[in-house]
């Protein structure tokens, strides 16, 4: 690939971004909760959002704010609080958010984007949100470790930040694209390209000059590779949101979808994604182990992604594999009940590449080599429905006595 | 109601039937793992089966036998193994169990029914079955220890065993219908009638005479109002199955759809297996808590089961119910992913009649109460999605760590 990773980088990595994670007290636990991510000069930005019905009011204020289709300067992510439920007032606490913020930046109103995760139906404490926003704006500065801050202040039951920078030469200018984002549960992002699907919040800053239309490219195409192939629970969110800011500092002409460099910028900016989309699941709740899921063989790509979810959802495959039980079965069963079409008599599943099924029955490999190979941290299913071409890849997790202890007692 | 309950009755209390629970071997732990129910005449059969495309090859079998229209004298039915993904021979197994239990019967090959539960893939141990079938035969009695042993040899991860009767009295007879049930996990049957849906298995047998249409209907009928609506896992099994055996002995007229005292009987009927889908969740995998979740206001009854069964499947609702956590933003997160039309501004949610969203928003409760609602072993949720006048029930439970420990090391 034409991208090298830069050790410890972050949103606050490429040129022209600023980040900052600070307390404001919306976590009882005192930890940091409010992370502000600003760029110098206006950016182009592309986003994608939960397809909830209840989406939240921060969720509504950027869809709104993207559909006007002009730059912005920041995003103020508050974790703590989901400002979901919230009615009328939750609408207005999040623009009176994204208006405090542009007044203390100098900006416009309009250029501010706000996101929010946490507990639904609560009402944000306000005071405390907008004090916030002072010593976040006051704490803003460039590099790595500013752009760790605000990874750190955007988690809820993540045990760790999740953040990312790459960098790349485009039309003979050095360009970094950073990144940063917070999952653990809820997590069956179903986002659409503005207006889209995506409680994890995931956040690009580059800067590279990239016109929106080639942004919303990056956007839509990099998710089915990264967000919308991973589940934890199946719960898609009130909250899920996918930012990507642009803002040019790079000094690149700028990129548009039929550059010659896109699919080289493109490629930089999905491995972003999909190493955090990765991280996400391994830092899902209560996760011990990290399964590829790959099915193909499917009518269609969606239907392979409809079985391919009903297996990752399915809380018996998902307690198998805690178990390293190599129970077949269970795959094969919800494989049957997803609606997907499939020939039994020609159904294959394969462990890390060892025979388990075929033709719709136990390949006769010894069970020991089976538990042998879903016995590691990480590990791939195939499974072929032997009906068509559709194919779909999906990362999931097991269920463990952990996630349902973190569920089961929840308040941020 | 015009019916009583017969304390300790099971499927051999009606009239003309015999039941056995026998120890054939199929399961390690040496526990009865293989019944019969047999009736001393020709009955009337109904029935419904998996939709599960990985049907196995008694549901396969017992679908032909149906489709034959004609009457049966017997079912068998196995735990410790499901007989399904195996193939031809698992066909062929299916096949010669049901001959060999109609020879020792002295009937007809297509008078018997065969049923199998337990663990997927994995080869029928013939001798093992056959010789068990011959105990099942010779220990075959009438009465409600004779029900009682069967109830208890279709158990698998079961920690009771499911068994009711009840007596009405129809055209001047005395008339009783019992029946047994084996649920616990992978339970999410969606059955059809006839060709239809249901690792539950239930059993009904009355000595009332009913013709086929009336029986098909009381199945179909009471199965909406019953198994369909229970939901432990998400997870709809391969052999799920339900049957219904009519064998007339009680001498009354026979019953038809137009019959008027068809909605007794079907009362009665409806009553059995509704009691037996409800102490099927009760007795669910690690199960705490039993929730009845009403879901009104839907645009159609068909959007109010989608919500109804997203919130049931939640593994955050679950195990939020576990922890008796009043987190209700799970709920309307679960209705607002399902797809089901809803008016956020109108939904509301109430707790065993206590109000906790009004207006899509926290109706002001203290959570003292709401906590207090849902710490009961059995409670009620009611949610209105505000559209229209679609309404589904389903009955549900909670996610426990006796239910990830259960299925992480599941070996029958």
């Amino acid at each position: 690939m034409g991208f090298q990773i830069l050790d410890g980088g972050g949103v606050a990595t490429p040129a022209g971004f600023q980040s900052a994670g600070v307390v404001a007290g919306l976590k009882r636990s005192g930890a940091p909760d409010l992370a502000l991510l600003h760029s110098t000069v206006p950016a182009t930005v592309a986003g994608a959002f939960t397809t909830n019905a209840f989406a939240a009011a921060p969720v509504r204020y950027d869809q709104h704010v993207l559909d006007g289709g002009g730059k912005v300067r920041a995003v103020i992510v508050n974790s703590g609080n989901a400002n979901a439920c919230t009615g009328g007032q939750g609408d207005r606490d999040a623009r009176t958010t994204a208006e405090c913020v542009a007044q203390l930046l100098g900006v416009a109103p309009g250029e501010v984007l706000v996101s929010s995760t946490g507990r639904i139906g609560v009402p944000m404490p306000m005071p405390v949100v907008l004090n916030g926003a002072r010593l976040a704006v006051a704490a803003l500065a460039a590099g790595d470790e500013a752009g760790a801050r605000a990874a750190q202040a955007i988690m809820t039951t993540d045990t760790r930040p999740k953040s990312l920078a790459v960098e790349l030469v485009l039309g003979g200018r050095t360009v970094r694209i950073g990144g940063m984002a917070k999952g653990a549960g809820m997590i069956a992002p179903a986002m659409k390209l503005q207006p889209p699907q995506a409680t994890m919040l995931a956040y690009v800053a580059t800067d590279a000059a990239v016109s929106r239309a080639a942004l919303d490219r990056c956007v839509g195409q990099a998710l089915d590779q990264s967000f919308n192939r991973i589940t934890v629970d199946g719960d898609t969110s009130t909250n899920d949101t996918l930012l990507a800011f642009a803002n040019g500092c790079a000094g690149n002409p700028v990129l548009e979808t039929d550059s010659p460099e896109f699919p080289e910028f493109f490629a930089a900016f999905a491995f972003v994604l999909a190493r955090l989309a990765r991280e996400m699941v391994l830092d899902g709740e209560g996760v011990t182990r990290f399964v590829e899921l790959n099915v193909t063989g499917a009518a269609s790509d969606a239907e392979a992604r409809t079985c391919a979810e009903a297996i990752a959802n399915s809380a018996l495959c998902k307690t198998a594999w805690f178990g390293a039980d190599p129970n077949w079965g269970r795959i094969l069963c919800a494989a049957g009940y997803s609606g997907a079409a499939l020939d039994a008599a020609r159904v294959r599943l394969d462990y890390e590449g060892v025979p388990v099924v075929r033709g719709g029955m136990d390949a006769g490999t010894p069970e020991k080599q089976l538990v042998e190979a879903i016995s590691r941290r990480e590990f791939r299913i195939d499974l072929d429905l032997g009906v068509g071409p559709g194919a779909f890849t999906v990362w999931t997790c097991d269920l463990t006595y952990e996630y349902v202890k973190i569920n089961a007692d929840y308040h941020t």
